[in-house]
């Protein structure tokens, strides 16, 4: 079998060390260059195969048919662009070419939602850690239109530490976390916000989202809690979501509550769908977990991949 | 200084431990007993002050002038009757008096919000530990009459373990809850719920609350998101709380967002305040953290007690 | 490829529930039962696969060609020789064959060192977590002589609570065991012991071990220090363990320290060799790390079994 | 009651805040400044007081009787002179002027052993966070001449996060740390070993140490494991400990395990001792517990200052 020559910019950070690992056990994928500016020269291991992370300089962007680029948001459209200019096929893990933050997006990586679009596409925008637990838990209710028009979706979201970067951070220290729990970014300031607003338009929601992502004394994961008011009544509402997934290798709807515990080191969304008791208007709570590096960041990134090479998307996937 | 010989029922769990560390170096009270049927016999250390607890059959009700009753719901009201027949004064902290749960119910002691009714109580109903923090949230834009009538209040809320008992269980060991995170009861499903809505009506508000609780890795503490639609959009939303709760000694309204770091060990409660942005109906985030032992539980008692018998309501206790 | 039919006893517990998870997922066998007495018709899901647990009672003994029991001490001697009886081979995962615990020891699967006697055995006794760690950090020096006759070798070792059992217990609980480390079984009173004394005399050494294990707040892993005067000087001492144990899959001799995250999930032992500085005989300190439910426990268990059964010892295994 | 007028330098730091901390709240010191030259002009909140983090540059030392330096190791002793100098007593908290590093070592501040010479002094090298476990734990022991002659004492420690430093590390980060264990400085490379030594040599032990420590997945915290071959066999090892230490406030001697849940945020030593079974020459293995930021660092430092100052030894300190 032709195995596919990849690359990975921005290799060092927590999502870049991923796709390091997912890439080197890929058996359709064989690592090309692993770039990172700030660890160059410096070793990774990934279960048996030990990387060294190159300079971006240094690198041969046309040695990869296929690139990852997990840098920085900024910094990634420039080195895409080259990427591209090589001739390579791009999976960009950053926000610069999803919708919400830019004019000209890229197609959009939500897998299960998104396949068409993504088949033939060069370059994908993979969409961020948050947004796709939020989007994948939505969908199946926009998609039929149940959702009430007008109405604010709440979604309450917590991570794990490993979404909030690899440098060094006071705020990020062992000492500092433990044993706390906080909620950053109040009153609709994160940054994924416009990448949801945009989605839940685009499946048709005439909707606008708060959100109030937390932070976990976790290493990984999230959970998110999406409360939805509806236009009528769902007697059974996990039905619809089972029914839309129907088929789906790596989405999970369970009649028990989803946990981190269920998601970490797989590349799923696990969710539960549930009717609120004592409200007046009809609302249902879908709580939706992920592994904030997985289906939120590389395991999604090496799906889409495959699905853009023809490849079977389950291919060298944890599930 | 006469010291208030003080009785504590249900003294093993975790809010009665932390009942027994209050009372133990409380200026104005000694301890008379400390009944625990589990543990009967088995000591335990607080601070400098060594504790055996004794049978609850074994027990003089008649030496205790207060008693705390930190005994399971269903429960306490008995010996609740036989404490307040032997003459003492009593905090319940079941939810057997609690509004919502019962058709008599006892002054509720959400102390900063009730204290005149408490201060000539005989008989309080100590707040949950969830309600205190979203009460003491919520109770300033009920007051004004800012809250839609009519609108959801969206609740996600996060505790610490300590919150779920001291009984072992399988799914709070160490190995089971640590780099996990999860939700319960969704779908309005808590037993506190009645108790925040009734709050809610009493306190003037025409609207349901939408309660998820989740079970954080940590010991100790809860971090309430509460997100309520308003009447109107205001411009900067701390001050109302500032003046609301100004001169308490125990209510810190902050522009940093609380965390559980913050609030563990101290009888308070603290909180943010943010506007919005990007929806459509003015809504406010309302942001509380409290340890869940303290202001949610043997702290807030203690605070009771002090009003109901006369002392400086902040002596004893942990600010 | 034949599938070996295989029956758990005891699959509940931590171990039990590793050994299912590696059973379902080995290529070259196929689970015939899952027995558990506490919780006889629950569920638990290994990955895709989901498996119900059966009464003991109700169990076809000679159903499976292989049998592993995690039973407890004392209760495991029993089911193996029922199982033996039946004409099953048998991996004896608790203490009641092992080697200074019982007059009739089995063969004892320590594998890389008595890899000759388990491949013609049909009854292996698998050792214990905390002796793996410090045998196989042992075993290069005791094979050549060099631990000085007479000398005390001083073990330090510490463990996750997965090493204390699945049953719920007052002490394990998340509350309890966050935040804290503590010792247990000071002065050599772990069941261990004799176990690790009894091959450190098999295996030539005229020495006792001071054995002081601890437990850690972490779910998974073991490491274990250990101090061990040697009869002359090793200038680069990681040479004589990296010469001993060349070839073998599941040991890595590393310069860099070995640490827990390294070997979770991993059925390796992984460690690192340092002359002692400063001490007037010559003292080596060696440091080795393994997950307690694979290399110490399941892991091994199947690498015994693969031996036994004459197929690759590495099959089925995460290294 | 006078006050004493005292300054921090390196206030920011882990030990520092520790000790802004104690200063704010003794009833008996009040602070002159808190320096800190990487946070100048930050605040910090300490209880209900807010110290703002001076330039050491503005600092006037001469405001000070008393100076606390946590600066770090080689940069605290140009300070400490200034001090001096301006007339002020000091405690030092970096190993500036400890025994084993320096040829002009000031008094050492193991108060409980030290009490005389510190009295009078001037200057304290406040002692080590490990050593201050270690040579409690022996110091019962060498005064007695029971320790063999020539023997190795084993040491094994284990350390929380916070004795790490407060600087942000990569291998610090909550993500790296938690469910993680390791050892470092094997083979007697630490920094405290020439402390612990000299001090073995000053209570009359001709003995080395042998010091392995390791870092915890906890904030805080150190455990200590020490090995001690003796002279003879001693029946009831703790009361020997219980003499010794009779009527020292701070130092608690337990039949039951010491843990770190038991010390943390006390000033205290809290300690077992066992006789070891099983080995041939008689051996005691001592576990002793300390908070690595109270009686390992600025606990013990205002234990000094107090004693030095002519105030009881108690003030101010949480035992």
């Amino acid at each position: 079998m032709h195995k596919i020559a990849v690359g990975i910019l921005g290799a060092s950070g927590y999502a870049g060390r991923e796709l390091c690992g997912l890439v080197s056990r890929h058996p359709g994928m064989e690592l090309a260059f692993a770039a990172a500016n700030g660890q160059r020269g410096q070793r990774a291991r990934f279960g048996a195969r030990e990387i060294t992370f190159v300079a971006p300089d240094d690198v041969q962007l046309d040695a990869a048919e296929m690139v990852f680029s997990a840098l920085p948001h900024g910094a990634s459209a420039e080195w895409v662009g080259a990427a591209r200019t090589s001739g390579a096929k791009v999976i960009d893990l950053s926000s610069d070419f999803r919708p919400g933050n830019n004019a000209a997006a890229a197609p959009y990586g939500l897998t299960e939602i998104m396949r068409d679009a993504i088949a033939g596409a060069e370059l994908i925008a993979n969409p961020g850690c948050y947004p796709t637990a939020v989007l994948i838990g939505l969908a199946p209710l926009l998609a039929r239109g149940l959702v009430r028009p007008g109405a604010t979706i709440n979604v309450n979201a917590a991570s794990g530490v490993t979404g909030a970067g690899f440098a060094p951070k006071q705020e990020l220290m062992f000492a500092e976390v433990a044993e706390d729990f906080r909620a950053y970014a109040p009153g609709n300031a994160h940054r994924h916000l416009a990448e949801m607003n945009a989605l839940v338009r685009e499946l048709g929601g005439d909707n606008d989202i708060l959100f109030t992502p937390h932070l976990l004394p976790v290493a990984r994961g999230i959970l998110a809690t999406i409360t939805v008011p509806v236009t009528e009544s769902i007697a059974e509402p996990g039905a619809l979501w089972r029914q839309f997934y129907a088929g789906e290798p790596f989405i999970e709807v369970t009649d028990e509550l989803p946990s981190l515990r269920d998601v970490v080191h797989r590349n799923v969304v696990r969710l539960s769908v549930h009717a609120a008791a004592n409200v007046r208007q009809p609302t249902l709570v879908v709580i939706a977990a992920i592994d904030n590096l997985l289906k939120g960041a590389a395991g999604q990134a090496v799906q889409n991949a495959n699905l853009l090479l023809g490849l079977d998307e389950r291919v060298g996937l944890p599930s």
